[in-house]
């Protein structure tokens, strides 16, 4: 197996769109420091681990991390064997359509013929051999012509994903399967979850991406040509001196959108690679729970110093401070040094209203 | 009612010993900065609000305080109208009997017609005027020769305290009634306790005691004459220049022995005047819970800032940071600059297991 080679003249890139905040993860995420630069689950911060689970089959010197201003230095010295000319600032945020769409225009300047990879610096993926071999497939889908979108098994009928339904089957690839997509689906409720994963035809939408680059900008043109022309403008200044200006003259001007919405739910050319690893979007500190590694009673501690007498199925992050539970259960508690959680789990989704309240009162030192 | 009168021969002293460490309160109490000398419960702290209490029937020059070497600054500081040789230190604990009776012994060298009442330091009582009624009924029973115990009317079959059962009746004292005690019971298990409460003929023993000095170095003749002795020679001792060195040499031969065991289970000179006023000896956070002032959800909050969605029936302690609660109830939360404890209010007895263990692992800096 050698799909992502880099000798090939077609070799493979990954992208890797480091933003959003992670307004449910408070008190750990925060603005100036949000989901993607923290180490949630390990020693690694979940844009570490995300550059490191891709390492074997992209080594730094062909990964781009797209992020903002007020991150980008972080970032740097997060990765550094990043080449620094592939860590890209979006001026301001605009969706990942153009975000990612810059980087895969930077990279087909220079390697028309590349693979061209997205994977989002802040989900978990838990079987990394698993991981790269569906990589591995799905960019060999990608060199067929195809959109290729990882489709994560799901493992419950969550309500807060997308859902990808998959089509005719395109064959297996070293033992893993593509199909064509048929459709993609929103959110659904909770019945119409349950018939999706009872279905067996139905993947989660994880924003996980492969394609070749030229298919990726012949479709860019076809479906948003905009987009496609403004990339293309940047890209041919982007190593002449007006770069940086080409930039900053045509951002504020890109309209925003998604590459799901814009190009993946339009496109005739998607593929299907379903993902059967272990994956969270770690969207809140109850979906966090779901696959962080566990204590024999059930609780997950990320904490220096715990001492527990009976607590169950908790999810506990701490730093310096020692942290006593008795008798609690299905709590998160997030220990920080201005501010401290302690919510029920079933109700993690609630954090990002405690952030409302501080946002209202003008605590902008705490979110 | 002039019963306290500071000008008559046969004045109210006031006794507070300051001992105890509080252990089921971790991590707020520690060794260090026990009970007594935290503010549990207002702005005021526990030794401080004891002495407020006090203050109508027995001012600051006629309250002596009994505490260990490690605690005297802090009390000196935290009631700086006590007179200084007003605050006793016991070299080591010997149980409420001799510390108590030290300071009998030594108010009866120079009053010895003075009444004294022994209130605990860290005890809480919520409805000030009745208290002082009840003392003040209880000192003219003192008057009459009996040792006083103000029994608590129970509130609920509590398990973890001692009985008194009251007999034939005294009579009315300025409204106030007073029995001859029939018996002490120690802890009850459920059923007992229930028929207890339900008899409306026991009182919690709550150490609160009132009686004539002389009496008092009586019935300490009588049933503990070699503390008796000891005490005296110390008395006499006290404010000559021998009385350091006396107190050093006799202290250690002391036996310890509470006030209860030694004196008032054995005497016939026992009365019990009903305390109907709340009152809690806050052994642990949920005896806390029971007695603070609530928020309209039955939350009991001690912290600067606290955001709170949903959340009932919790009991939050914390200092500088701010603490989200989302859901969650009936906890307790104690947040210090060192440890955080989160625990099941029902399971609050197990604090203790909690500070065991940081004893045996050597953490003596959160103890």
């Amino acid at each position: 197996m050698c799909a992502a080679n880099a000798d090939r003249d077609d070799a493979f890139f990954a992208v890797v769109p480091a933003g959003g905040s992670g307004t449910r993860l408070w008190p750990l995420s925060r603005a100036a420091r949000p989901k993607f630069l923290l180490p949630l689950t390990g020693s690694e911060t979940m844009l570490q681990a995300t550059v490191s689970r891709l390492r074997p089959i992209a080594s730094n010197e062909r990964v781009y991390i797209v992020t903002g201003p007020a991150h980008v230095a972080e970032v740097a010295r997060q990765v550094p064997g990043a080449p620094a000319e592939q860590i890209i600032v979006e001026p301001e945020p605009r969706g990942t359509g153009p975000a990612i769409g810059l980087a895969v225009a930077l990279i087909a300047e220079q390697h028309p013929n590349a693979v061209v990879g997205s994977f989002a610096a802040d989900h978990l993926v838990t079987d990394e051999p698993l991981f790269q071999l569906t990589i591995e497939a799905a960019i060999d889908v990608a060199r067929q012509g195809y959109l290729v979108t990882v489709g994560i098994e799901p493992r419950h009928p969550e309500t807060g994903y997308g859902y990808i339904e998959i089509g005719e089957s395109l064959g297996s690839f070293d033992g893993v399967e593509a199909y064509r997509a048929a459709s993609f689906k929103e959110k659904p409720d909770a019945a119409t979850a349950t018939s999706y994963v009872e279905s067996g035809r139905f993947f989660w939408n994880a924003s996980m991406f492969v394609w070749s680059a030229s298919v990726f900008m012949e479709e860019l043109d076809r479906y948003l040509p905009e987009l496609a022309a403004a990339l293309r403008e940047i890209a041919a200044d982007w190593v002449t001196p007006k770069g940086t200006s080409t930039l900053a003259r045509l951002w504020p001007s890109i309209a925003p959108v998604t590459i799901d919405e814009g190009l993946f739910e339009r496109s005739q050319r998607v593929a299907v690679v379903p993902g059967r690893f272990p994956w969270s979007d770690i969207g809140d500190w109850q979906a966090l729970g779901e696959v962080a590694a566990q204590d024999e009673l059930g609780n997950i501690i990320e904490a220096s110093d715990v001492i527990s007498l009976g607590a169950e199925r908790n999810v506990i992050y701490g730093e310096t401070r020692t942290i006593a539970l008795v008798g609690v259960s299905d709590l998160v508690v997030v220990d920080t040094p201005d501010a401290l959680l302690v919510c029920e789990r079933s109700q993690a989704q609630r954090v990002r209203e405690i952030v409302e309240q501080l946002r209202h009162r003008g605590s902008t030192d705490l979110i």
